[in-house]
């Protein structure tokens, strides 16, 4: 009588696993989140998510038939392998035959970012829509890519790094060895970095800032410059100011070269900032090339945090040819 | 006996018509030139081309079975319209249905890029490749697109405006109306105002492109640029770096976004400073994502200027169905 295609979505970042039952709707049946285990290498954060993922299953009467996990790194052009997770401190953890082993499911592997644009494109601002981007501005900047209706891998599934296009050749050192990347200037590291040299070069123009960071004892954030921003505060103003004509940049690139149907926007700063989305907008529309505008739609994220486990579930139904799959 | 299935591909520029017969193997087997008519609007263009599409027509026993034509301007996003060609002077031109009734062959439309990236993909340097970029840098820059082996259009047709990439936020003015795009810095007209502007501010430093200029009695073009820069004029070497540093900071995005198996390079100034193919595969692999460049290739085109009607004719064959179609 039920119907319902239960997959279980896996969103393994460098702080937190959160892990959902997800049916063929999007809809989260049941969810939890544990923090990522920082000892015991690898090992300790399989075991950290069998746990979860069983206690997950143990509530429930039917069993999930498959899940998919998006992880912060790179997976490997097979869809197999963990090459490389800076943030979780992983180098080629064979994490799918690992996950496959220990809870006897078929297990699905993805890109934590390109888990968000599955959730995104089939269950949130892209819904039926065939070509669309999904910008995700938080810390770093990432996305993903539907051209026809199919999400992009690329030749070895590195597609949809969207935060390192060049928008400024001259412009400052990006964490990954270039400059003037996107995410160097409107990633959430780049905003704290260009807020903290402002204040350190200019302590008068900065002193809002400061206080702030000082009434709230914490260090200047991407988070603290919006809040500054959005108090009137002229230093975080520019800043803000800065970020959107970088935004605006990278954007255009993306719309002049591949034509989307849409363009979402999420992430950290897009929910600090969420006027960005109608700044960018009008900033295309200003810029790119209105063949490549006049039926753009640009549009806020509808998932928020939940975009990676909803994404994860939908990848791994889709991965296994699963019943209750839409298209 | 004769298995072949015939083509036509027409290459429709500001300035010259192409017409070729083409086969299912990407050979050309007759083709003809002829001028742009510059008077008489749309009519006398078309009246041009059905003349020329006769005549070759009429050298052969064998009866070509459909038609593509790549024009220089935009396409509807139907494929019928030509909605806007700046060099022809062209705002919504049936040209589909014109060609079809007049020459009773079914005809398919697309811009001018797309057909030349159909060709150098189907038989070209992008064969037996899913995943590709062809950038062409001449006057303009133009590109396209094959992501899991097919040619992106985009949402409007309108996808692979690689020239309009912006890369230098802080840069010149484009013809597009943004600034700092890829093509307002490395474009062959780029080129040329750069080289002029540079003369004009500093004679001294300028003279020997000037003096280049005055011998060959032409004006300052990229293609005299490139030659002066093979001569080691100074200017024209500090002038070529600076467009290699742009093409670099441009494809290293294009890689980044998309990881496409190939990188093809074509038009006037590769063709001009054929070196740059080397120094941008150098370029990509020192500024690029590790991830993304690691199975790259990056290659000169191969078919020049008769990609056009080689994937103008393939277009066709593959939009009508034909027999003799490899995949």
């Amino acid at each position: 009588m039920d119907q319902r295609v239960r997959t279980i979505g896996v969103d393994l970042g460098g702080t937190k696993i959160k892990v959902a039952v997800v049916d063929e709707t999007g809809t989260i049946l049941r969810k939890t989140r544990v923090a990522t285990p920082t000892e015991g290498g690898s090992e300790a954060v399989i075991r950290e998510i069998v746990r979860a993922v069983r206690e997950l299953q143990g509530a429930d009467a039917e069993r999930p038939e498959a899940l998919g996990i998006g992880v912060a790194g790179q997976v490997g052009p097979a869809g197999d392998t963990v090459r490389f997770a800076p943030n979780l401190g992983w180098l080629d953890v064979p994490l799918k035959a690992a996950l496959q082993t220990q809870l006897d499911l078929p297990v699905a592997l993805l890109n934590d970012v390109r888990a968000a644009t599955w959730g995104e494109w089939l269950f949130g601002a892209g819904r039926d829509c065939e070509n669309l981007i999904c910008l995700f501005i938080g810390t770093g900047i990432g996305g993903g890519l539907v051209c026809g209706g199919r999400v992009l891998d690329g030749s070895s599934n590195s597609a949809g790094e969207v935060g390192h296009v060049t928008v400024d050749l001259h412009g400052p050192p990006c964490t990954c060895g270039n400059r003037g990347c996107l995410e160097a200037l409107a990633g959430g590291w780049a905003i704290a970095r260009r807020a903290r040299e402002a204040v350190a070069a200019d302590p008068r123009a900065g002193a809002g800032l400061k206080k702030l960071a000082d009434e709230q004892n914490e260090p200047i954030t991407a988070k603290l410059v919006a809040r500054a921003a959005h108090r009137g505060d002229p230093l975080a103003g520019q800043i803000v100011a800065e970020v959107l004509e970088a935004l605006v940049a990278g954007a255009v690139g993306l719309v002049n070269a591949f034509n989307p149907r849409r363009l979402i926007l999420g992430g950290g700063v897009i929910e600090g900032l969420p006027e960005l989305v109608g700044q960018i907008d009008l900033g295309i529309r200003t810029r790119a090339l209105k063949a490549a505008w006049e039926g753009l739609q640009v549009l806020p994220a509808q998932l928020g945090n939940d975009a990676g486990v909803i994404g994860g579930a939908a990848f791994a139904r889709r991965s296994f040819s699963l019943k209750g799959e839409p298209s």
